[in-house]
C-alpha cells in the first residue's frame, strides 16, 4: 500500500484525531467489499466525527490534490466504496457522523446524520410512531449516507419509491470543502433547481453527504402478507394489476421467486419450509397495508379468492400472527442465502416495464439455456418494480471457477435482451466501478454527455470517488 | 416589437410551415401572461408540431444566435412564460405536440406529448382505470410540459407528490438542438444521475421538455370528503396528524381556509354556501380514498368524530353524494375567485415545515396588522404540505392601486418570516421574473453557486429561458 507522507498524516490527524487515521492493516477492513470481489488501496481511512471535520478534511484534500472515496456501510455489491488504481486517494467514513439530530413526529419528518445505520433510524421512527419506509438485506449494516448515495431500492419501492423518494434535503460537503446546508424540511419547495437530486444516486462522485432530512410516513394500522403460487411471471404480473386495482393500490410488496429457489432454500437453509401446499412452478411473497383495521386483509382474501376462481393463481395463503408473516419474509431472505450451496452464481440486476417482466424472463432462460445448457436460471425479485435478480447458478458438477470465468459472456446476453426491452443493466444496486465500463455502452451519446457534464460542473477536479460511475 | 428579418422567418418556416411562425399582432397571445401582469416581446411566437421540428428550430436558434422561451399553456403565475427584455427572442409554444402516444395499464404508464393539456391526460389514463393524480386549478388549460417544468403542485400532493414524482422520464430538446430520449418507463433504474431531475422544476431554462412518461396509480375504490370547522390553524395541524394516524395515511386532500374567505365567497360568488351550520374561524376541506369500498368514509368518520370528542374540531359535515362533493370542491375554488371583489390582493405562495404552520400565520397576521392596520389576511391553500397562500386583501376604501405599490414592501415582511422559519418563498408557483430578484436573496452563497453551475454546465450560452430564475 503507498503511504501517506507524514507531514499530511499530521494534517488529517490535526482535524480529527491520530487515532481517527487509519493506515496500513488498520484501514484494511475499508478497502474491502464484503463479498470480497473488490479489494483496494488508499493513501489511509478517515473518520471525521462531524460535518466540520468532513469539510475540514475534504478541503485538505483539495489542497493536496488527494481524491476521496466516500464509504457508508461498505455494503455495497458494485465496487462502489472501494478504492483502485488512483495514485493518491483516502477513504472517507462517515460512520462516525451517526447522530440522530431531530424527530418532528407533527411534520413527519427526522434528520439523520450519514453515518446512521438504516436500522436504527427505522427504529427511531418507530418509536415516534411513525413508518421509515425503506428495508432491505443490508438494513442492520448499512448507513443513510449509503442508502441515499446509491437510490437503494428493497423490498417497498412499490409502495413509497427508492431511497431517493425519501430525501426532503440534504447536507453535503462539496469536493472543494464547502458544506451546503440544504437540510429542508419542506415538503413543497419551488425556488430554483432541486439541487438534492444531484447528489442522491450520484455514488459519492459529486460530494459526500453528511446528513439528511428524510420523510416519516403514517404506520400501516393493518398489514397482510401471503404467500402465492402460480404457474408463470405472465400470470404474476396479471395477479399484481388485478390486486392492485382490486384494493385501490393497497399492495407494498411483490416479490416473485422461481420453485427452484424454494428447492435450493429447503435443501440448504434451516428454517427454510414450503411455503404453500401446492408445488407449483413460481411462487409470489406479497404485502397489503391498510389504514383501517381488517381492510388489508379482507382486499387481500377477496382478491386473492377471486384469482383462484379465475385460475390465475393455483394457491394461496396468509399468515395468521406475526410470527408466520416473519417466517415467509425469512424465506425471502433464504432464497438469496440458498444459491451459493449450488455452487457459483452469475448475477445481474436488471430492470424493465413490469409488463414485460414474463417476456424479459422467457426470453433469458432460453438466451441462457442456448449458450450455457444446464445452467439453472434464478429469476427472483421486486417485480412490482420491474426489478428481477437474474441469477444464473452454474451447471452441475461445473467448476465454479470456470462458472464464473464466464460471468462477462453471460452478461453480454443476458443485458442484450434487457437493452431490446428498454430496461436497465442496474435497477438498484448503482454503476460502481463493477459496471464502469458498461456504462457507455447503455447510454445514448447525449446522454452520456449529459453525465459528463454534470460531472464535470460539480467535480472539476475528478477527485471525488473516481473511477467510480465514470 | 422588433421584427424578425425575413431571411430568418424563412428559415423557420421551412421547418414548421409559414402558418405557425407568428408575427406581430398575431403573436400576441404568447407575450402575454394570463393575469396581465406579464407583457413582453419577442421576435416570434413558433410553434412546431414534432419533437423533430423543436429541435430543429432550437437549432436554428443556436446557430443565429437566438434566444428561447418556452411556453405551454402559458398559466404560469411568474411570468416564466413571457420574454421579456432580450434582444433577440422567440416564443417557442409546445401546444401543437399533443398526442397521447401510449398508455399501458398493465405497467401503470402513459407517454404524452408535452402540449398535452392535463385534463385531458388524467381523462385519458381514467379511461384506462388508471389515476393520474395531478389536479389544480389551471387544468383544463395548463399542458403536461408545463406542469412537469414548473414542478406544479395542486390539491394532491399531499398524498402523490408535486408534478415531479409523477415523471419517469422525459425527452427533452437540449439548447443545441440535440435530443435527449430519456422516455424510460421504468420504475427503477440505477444508471448514473437521474437526469430526468435537471429539467423538472427548471421552468425551461436547460432545455425544452417535449414528451414524457408519467407513472399512474390504481383508482381508489372509496373517496370521503369532508367539512370540517375549527378554531384556529393549530387545530388543524394537529387535526391532520391525529386522522393521518388513525387512518394509516389515507387523508389526500387537507386544504385550509379562513372565516374570511367564506364571508368573501357567500358575498361574491354565485353558488357559494355556508359548508357547515358551525360558524368557526377556520375550515378544513379534507378527502381520504382507500381500496376498499367504504373504508374511507369509516376512517373519516371515526377520525372526526373522536376530534369532535376531543375538542379538536367544532363541527364536520361529510359529503353524502358525488354531487355534495362537488359542491365542496366549488367552495375551494369559489374562495380564490371571491377576493377579487373585495379589492387588490397582494399574494404569497409560501411553505414551511408543516408543523410551523401555525406560527407562521400568526406571525405573518401581526406583521401585517403593525404595517398596514385593516389589511385583511387571507391564508389559504394545502396545508397538508405546510404551503400557504398567504394573500392579503386590501384595507376596505383604499385605492386598489394604493394597495398593490406595497407590494414589495409586504412580500419583505412575509417573507422575513419565512425564512426565520426556514420556509420557501415560492412553494409551488416557481421563480420565473417575478421572483428572480428576491432568489439570491434566499439562497445562501453556495447554493446559488450550484445553482448558476447547473445553468452553465447544460446550457452554457444562456439562451433557455434568459431571464427567468437568473
Amino acid at each position: 500500500m503507498a503511504e501517506l507522507p507524514i507531514i499530511e498524516l499530521d494534517e488529517f490527524a490535526a482535524i480529527v484525531g491520530a487515532n481517527n487515521v487509519l493506515t496500513a492493516s488498520d484501514a484494511a477492513p475499508y478497502l474491502q467489499e464484503q463479498r470480497g470481489r473488490f479489494t483496494g488501496e488508499a493513501l489511509a481511512a478517515i473518520r471525521p466525527g462531524t460535518t466540520d471535520e468532513v469539510a475540514a478534511v475534504v478541503a485538505t484534500c483539495a489542497r493536496l490534490g488527494i481524491s476521496i472515496v466516500p464509504q457508508g456501510g461498505n455494503t455495497g455489491l458494485v465496487g462502489g466504496s472501494v478504492p483502485q488504481h488512483t495514485p493518491r486517494s483516502i477513504v472517507l467514513s462517515t460512520r462516525r457522523l451517526d447522530r440522530i439530530r431531530n424527530i418532528d413526529a407533527l411534520g413527519s419528518t427526522m434528520t439523520v446524520e450519514a453515518g446512521v445505520i438504516l436500522q436504527r433510524a427505522r427504529e427511531a421512527a418507530d418509536q415516534a410512531d411513525r413508518l421509515l419506509p425503506l428495508t432491505l438485506g443490508a438494513e442492520g449494516s448499512c448507513t443513510i449516507g449509503g442508502v441515499l448515495s446509491t437510490n437503494a431500492g428493497g423490498h417497498l419501492t412499490l409502495a413509497y419509491g427508492n431511497a431517493r423518494a425519501l430525501a426532503l434535503g440534504l447536507e453535503v460537503v462539496l469536493p472543494d470543502g464547502r458544506v451546503w446546508n440544504g437540510l429542508s424540511r419542506l415538503r413543497k419547495d419551488n425556488t430554483g433547481y432541486d439541487l438534492k437530486q444531484l447528489f442522491l444516486g450520484a455514488e459519492g462522485t459529486l460530494g459526500i453527504v453528511t446528513a439528511a432530512v428524510l420523510a416519516l410516513q403514517p404506520k400501516p394500522r393493518d398489514v397482510a402478507t401471503g404467500f402465492v403460487g402460480l404457474r408463470d411471471p405472465d400470470a404474476a404480473v396479471a395477479l399484481l394489476a388485478a390486486l392492485q386495482d382490486a384494493s385501490g393500490g393497497a399492495i407494498v410488496a411483490f416479490e416473485l421467486m422461481p420453485r427452484l429457489a424454494i428447492d435450493f432454500a429447503t435443501a440448504h437453509v434451516a428454517g427454510a419450509f414450503e411455503p404453500i401446499s401446492a408445488r407449483t412452478q413460481w411462487y409470489v411473497l406479497l404485502e397489503a397495508t391498510s389504514g383501517v383495521a381488517g381492510a388489508a386483509r379482507t382486499a387481500l382474501e377477496q382478491g386473492l379468492a377471486r384469482a383462484l376462481e379465475d385460475g390465475l393463481i393455483d394457491d394461496a395463503v396468509l399468515a395468521e400472527s406475526g410470527e408466520q408473516r416473519r417466517r415467509f419474509w425469512f424465506m425471502r431472505e433464504a432464497i438469496v442465502e440458498a444459491q451459493k450451496f449450488e455452487g457459483a452464481s452469475i448475477k445481474h440486476d436488471i430492470s424493465v416495464p413490469v409488463a414485460s417482466v414474463p417476456d424479459f424472463i422467457r426470453r433469458a432462460d432460453l438466451a441462457v439455456e442456448a449458450v450455457a445448457p444446464g445452467a439453472r436460471p434464478y429469476a427472483f425479485g421486486h417485480v412490482g418494480d420491474g426489478n428481477v435478480h437474474y441469477n444464473i447458478t452454474q451447471p452441475p458438477g461445473l467448476a465454479p471457477a470456470a462458472w464464473m470465468a464466464r460471468w462477462d459472456e453471460l452478461n453480454r446476453v443476458v443485458h442484450a435482451i434487457v437493452a431490446e426491452l428498454d430496461g436497465s443493466i442496474s435497477a438498484e444496486h448503482g454503476i460502481g466501478r463493477f459496471k464502469r465500463d458498461a456504462l457507455p455502452g447503455v447510454k445514448s451519446t447525449v446522454e452520456f454527455d449529459l453525465l459528463q457534464r454534470v460531472k464535470r460542473a460539480l467535480d472539476p477536479d475528478g477527485r471525488m470517488n473516481p473511477g467510480a460511475m465514470f
